[in-house]
This record gives C-alpha cells, sequence and structure tokens, in this order.
C-alpha cells in the first residue's frame, strides 16, 4: 500500500507506529486516528509516558531487572531469599514467574539466550555477572529457567560448565506436559521427557 | 491478568498502549519493550511525533480533511474539479478513494454518519457546511461515498433532503458485486441491487 496522505504530520506518525513489531500501516493509521480523537492532555500523557521511560528507566545493578531504583524491589526486598537466584531470558519472564507466587528468591536476567544464527554470544549476555554474583558467595541454588528450545538448552549448558566448579547447586525448571494439555496431542519430546523424569505419586500434585 | 511491573515508568507506558483500540496488556508490555531497545533519539521521535501532531494538526476550512495547512493540498489544487464534491464519513476515506486515482474532484469529510444509538445528529456532522458550499454555488454535483450501512442510508436521505432544492446532481456511489467476489457467497440484497442497477455492456468494463 503506497499511500498518499493527506497531513505530513500524520504520516509522520503513522510511520513510526508502523515501525512497531506487528503494527501494519493501516493498523498505524488506525492507531493514530484515534490518538488525534482523544484530548490534547491523554496524547501528551501517551507520548511523554514513552520518553520519559526510555530516559529515566534503570536497570537493576545486581539482577538487571528493570527498575525505577538502582537495586531493584526483588534485591532489595528483605523478605526474599537471597540465597537463591532464578537465571531467566527477560524482564518477561521474571514477571511470567512472580505471578506464579511461587518463588520466593532473587533473579538474573540475561537479556536473552546464546544464538550463534543471531550473532549473540555469552560476552553479549549477562553471565559474567551471573559469576561474579556466585563467587561473591551466599549463594546455595542458582535456577536456569530458559525456554526450552536449542538457544536456551545451550545457555543451559554454557552456565552449567561455568558454574559447576564453584560447588553451587543447579537446577533446570520441570518440563513435561502441561496443566489441562491432551496427552495424545504433546509432542514425543516432553511426553518422553515427562515418562522419564516422573515424579513419585504421594496423593498431591 | 493482574500484573506486577518491575517498575512504575514501565507500566505507566504500557497502560498508556493498553488505552489504544485492540492493544491488551501483553501486547501493549511487548511495544513498550520493543521500544525500550530502540536508541533514545528513535524513542523521542516515536513519542514526539503523535504530540506534534495532536498539537499542530489542522482540519481544512473547506472539506474538513485533516492537513497541515488552513486549505489542504486537495482544495487548493488547480488541477482537480472544483465542481464535484464527493462526502465522506471520515479521513481514511477520502485516503482510500485517492488511492484509486479515479476521482478528480473535491472533497467534503462529515466526521461521522448519523446514528441515534450512538446520539450522533445532524448537528454533529458537517453537515451544515456542505449545504453552505452547495449554496455558494459552483457546485455541479454532490457524489454521496458513503458506508452502505443503515446509517449510512439515513445519513444519505437526509443530505438528499437537504439539498434537493438546490438544483444540484447528486449520486451515490454504486453497489453491487466486488471484484473477484463468488456470487454464490454474496449476500441477497447486493445480488439482487446488482442486478436491479445493472449496466448495458458494452464490450468494456
Amino acid at each position: 500500500m503506497n499511500q498518499q496522505y493527506p497531513s505530513a504530520l500524520l504520516e509522520k506518525a503513522v510511520n513510526e507506529f508502523a515501525k512497531l513489531p506487528g503494527i501494519g500501516p493501516r493498523t498505524a493509521l488506525r492507531l493514530v486516528l484515534h490518538l488525534l480523537r482523544q484530548d490534547t492532555t491523554a496524547v501528551d500523557n501517551f507520548g511523554s509516558s514513552v520518553i520519559r521511560l526510555k530516559h529515566d528507566v534503570k536497570y537493576c545493578r545486581v539482577c538487571h531487572n528493570i527498575s525505577d531504583t538502582e537495586l531493584c524491589s526483588i534485591c532489595s526486598d528483605p523478605q526474599r531469599d537471597a540465597a537463591t537466584i532464578c537465571v531467566v531470558e527477560n524482564i518477561q519472564d521474571v514477571m511470567a514467574i512472580e505471578n506464579t507466587r511461587q518463588y520466593r528468591g532473587l533473579y538474573h536476567v540475561l537479556g536473552g539466550v546464546i544464538s550463534p544464527m543471531d550473532g549473540i554470544g555469552p560476552a553479549d549476555l549477562e553471565i559474567a555477572s551471573l559469576a561474579d554474583r556466585v563467587n561473591a558467595g551466599g549463594i546455595r541454588e542458582v535456577i536456569l529457567a530458559l525456554s526450552p528450545t536449542m538457544e536456551g538448552d545451550t545457555t543451559n549448558f554454557y552456565i552449567f560448565r561455568k558454574l559447576a566448579s564453584t560447588g553451587v547447586k543447579l537446577s533446570v525448571i520441570a518440563r513435561g506436559i502441561a496443566q489441562n494439555d491432551e496427552l495424545q496431542y504433546t509432542d514425543e519430546v516432553t511426553l518422553g521427557r515427562s515418562i522419564v523424569n516422573r515424579i513419585i505419586f504421594t496423593g498431591q500434585m
């Protein structure tokens, strides 16, 4: 669609929205015209919220999670178990695990996984800083919670080799069939693992 | 999803995106984190493009299309046929008709259609200003290009009654089966109209 815009300002705003992932020119136009129908304060709030976020956002100096402060609210919470670190790929994964309310330790956000195809090596990720945290002492367990993909497994293995000599306990989150999944539609790797890694039935799940 | 955000700035930006039509909290988070990965200039451009648009945008004083100037580029183009006005609901419709390259007259953007259910009456639309343009003289034909809905038809009829006494030629865009549509799947109203309003075959379409 080689669109003719009636206004250069409109075209500029639409092009900015169309740069976002999953937003095509038609959707971009619809979103911009929606904003244009809002009052000026609402539009100013929209625009400035993004600018302020980019200018003022911080990343926790310990776990590298997004934060409003030097040390994030999780790392600075005395109620959390500071001897356990859960290693995740990104900020969304921290939020997903926090939502389960099943974890009370700290995190370490790698900022990605090792992916030679995308040119991402160990040095591009927060792996050295993870080793530093473990080497500084006081850590009992490191839980690897990366995606169950080739890249995730590669990263797991790299971290395992890096931390093996420290004597820290290393674990990987369980893989198996998901809640409410149907066995017959589960892929064979997952189903196979769920049998090999079966858990002794105690009447509780 | 009652999400816990690790940063208030992040939460604010996500909430602003989630106000946009068709954007849920998950998509909003994905878009905001995408922006956060861009450099500061790119994010500033994104935010300021929306703010500038809202502050600086104009609407053509003649046709009410969005514009960077008092009189839009279509209304001020001496190459266009100033004796023909095409009445449309909104800015997107102007862009859609311009894209066909089949129309060389001017436009009149109503800003909606009459919809009693939504509390939109004739006074909420640019109908009086359309009558003023026609009454000012020099107009040969007014083409009504509104959506073929109950509201569009109501608006067509209202404008027809308003302009009937002026003696201006009034037309409505053709309704019929769309290019590449299959007859058997076309609704009966459309198919019925396409037979009633059939066009004498001259070897050209």
